[in-house]
């Protein structure tokens, strides 16, 4: 169309077509999956509902782990949906113990499906998926492993394909150093198998009409092309810099922060050994108000930091160190933590 | 988060809230409505989905009114959601005729609402929104009136609250000037009365959810912040051009490009009273072939046009022009689309 002679391309044309096969096939890579990774426009809640939509029908019963607000979310999407849903929960803070998870699925009724997160961005706390998905496969060897890796993919190891997990997902404004608007998600062959059966209704996030679409490198609808620009510079830059290396450094930003936090007589949310390298959640000393440090913080020192979420308001705030950033920017914005804390009568 | 000392604003807080609040003030002058304008990251499709899954419950009768690829997606959605869909079709390049909708209502079976297009991008027909929900009104006070108005709100007439329409919804990336991702929608006092009632599932795209977060500036979920700012500077720019002088651009837009069309001896396949004034649809001359005109357009000057979808494939181009665009802009256009008509052997 006349408008398109300006920079926004045809999302129809093959300069798009080009980027989206580079794009997808970069995706796979940080996936570490073979199979097709879609893309749609939406948010990584987007992702949650995608994920269940197609894999599952009303009256299913499927096992959520959670640890926290997004896998209550999750699970919340699945009731919505009309599945029957055992939950298996751990207090916030804590990741999911495998030991328990394992002997809670000895009493459950049979499952078709179970729901985790990789990396629980409302308490900062890492799940060992791998050896979740290993114990979850030993005991039901078709069950739908679904693994929202919303804030993880791309920043902390997670090998969909070798660790068996039947769906992934995420999204661009959190690894991927991409402005929010582009979901991904990929299914393994047996999550593509139950998708051919799944009475679910779905139209806007259906995998199929997905896929055939993805055959010729194009979207079932229009794409948020502009975001696509930056994926695909982002993957460039995530490429040259390493997929191993990236991982390295968010480990690097996650141990610094977790001891500049401890350096200060902070107390963490999380026990060490599953903190997260992505978000740390810091809790708040007594005496602070959360909402004082966060407004300082961000009207005189333009650093932006995350309250806490749900049953953690006013309790914690969270410091983010994902995608895009330098050890410089993390050593900034806890030097200002610190001295704002100090400001508000904070010992130490 | 420290990600966002980078220009990636938090969108929890009071920065985003000042957008969103403009962006939302400002659409609903546009959408005519005192309604709240709820916005979600999706394409055009997702507010069709939106739509039907916010106000119905399985089994509800609902009559599609369809002149084309968009009008039958609407349908196909209802009917994957297990409604009831009445079909009353227009052939292709024709506007739904209210003579023949207010005698077929006639017929139907009590319908609780009817889905139609504003404006069919696949074949340049925009239909008579005022009239048609007028006679929709007359004949079932509680009709749930639901308009896709994708690729014609803000470039073509449409008031919302004055002619009663029910749902109203567009996106981004069509006559406002901003890339695609933001899907927006409206819906009056009686579709909210009939979302508390509606037992379609829904969670990413859930109404009570989107409204509720709207009343303190944010969103359920992560928006799509990039888009926000160029949509916050686009509504500017409208409104300084002013909302009746972009329509009437848009109509003169329209008029010209028919006129062009029509001076080179090609033919429309709307008829003039009802063409679009964002879409042309011109029909493909005999022994020209549509893939190769617009591949010489694409490589040879940087025009980019669509071609047919669906049934119209190969028998027709279209010149989109909406939102931001020049008339130097289309005069251009149409004098490449001569030129390369001449060289493919066009006498025109």
């Amino acid at each position: 169309m006349a408008i398109q002679d300006s920079p926004m391309i045809n999302h129809r044309g093959p300069e798009f077509a080009a980027i989206l096969k580079r794009v997808t096939l970069r995706l796979q890579y940080f996936f570490q999956t073979a199979s097709p990774v879609l893309t749609f426009p939406a948010s990584g809640t987007g992702g949650q509902e995608c994920a269940i939509v197609n894999l599952f029908s009303p009256g299913d019963h499927v096992v959520s782990i959670t640890i926290g607000s997004f896998g209550d979310r999750l699970a919340k999407i699945a009731t919505t949906y009309g599945l029957q849903v055992t939950r298996i929960e751990f207090p916030w803070g804590q990741a999911a113990d495998p030991a328990t998870v394992e002997a809670r699925l000895q009493e459950v009724a049979p499952y078709r499906g179970v729901l985790l997160t990789h990396n629980e961005t409302s308490t900062g706390v890492t799940n060992d998926v791998q050896a979740l998905a290993a114990l979850i496969r030993r005991h039901n060897a078709n069950a739908l492993i679904v693994v929202d890796a919303v804030s993880s993919l791309g920043s902390i190891p997670l090998e969909m394909d070798l660790w068996d997990i039947d769906v992934v997902f995420t999204g661009s404004q959190k690894g991927w150093m991409t402005p929010p608007g582009i979901m991904m998600i990929a299914a393994s062959q047996r999550a593509w198998e139950a998708n051919k059966t799944a009475k679910l209704p779905r139209f806007y996030f259906d995998w199929a009409s997905a896929r055939k679409k993805l055959e010729v490198w194009q979207h079932p609808t229009t794409p948020p092309v502009s975001l696509f620009y930056a994926l695909d510079v982002a993957l460039e830059m995530m490429l040259a810099e390493g997929r191993e290396a990236f991982f390295e450094r968010h480990q690097r930003a996650g141990e610094y922060v977790r001891s500049r936090a401890k350096a200060m007589g902070l107390q963490l949310l999380a026990n060490h050994e599953r903190a997260s390298n992505t978000v740390t959640a810091i809790l708040t000393p007594e005496g602070i108000d959360t909402k004082a440090l966060l407004k300082k913080l961000r009207e005189q020192d333009s650093v932006v930091l995350a309250g806490g979420q749900d049953r953690l308001e006013g309790k914690i705030f969270r410091v983010g160190h994902l995608g895009f950033f330098s050890e410089a920017d993390l050593a900034h914005t806890m030097d200002r933590v610190e001295a704002r804390l100090h400001e508000l009568g904070f010992k130490g």
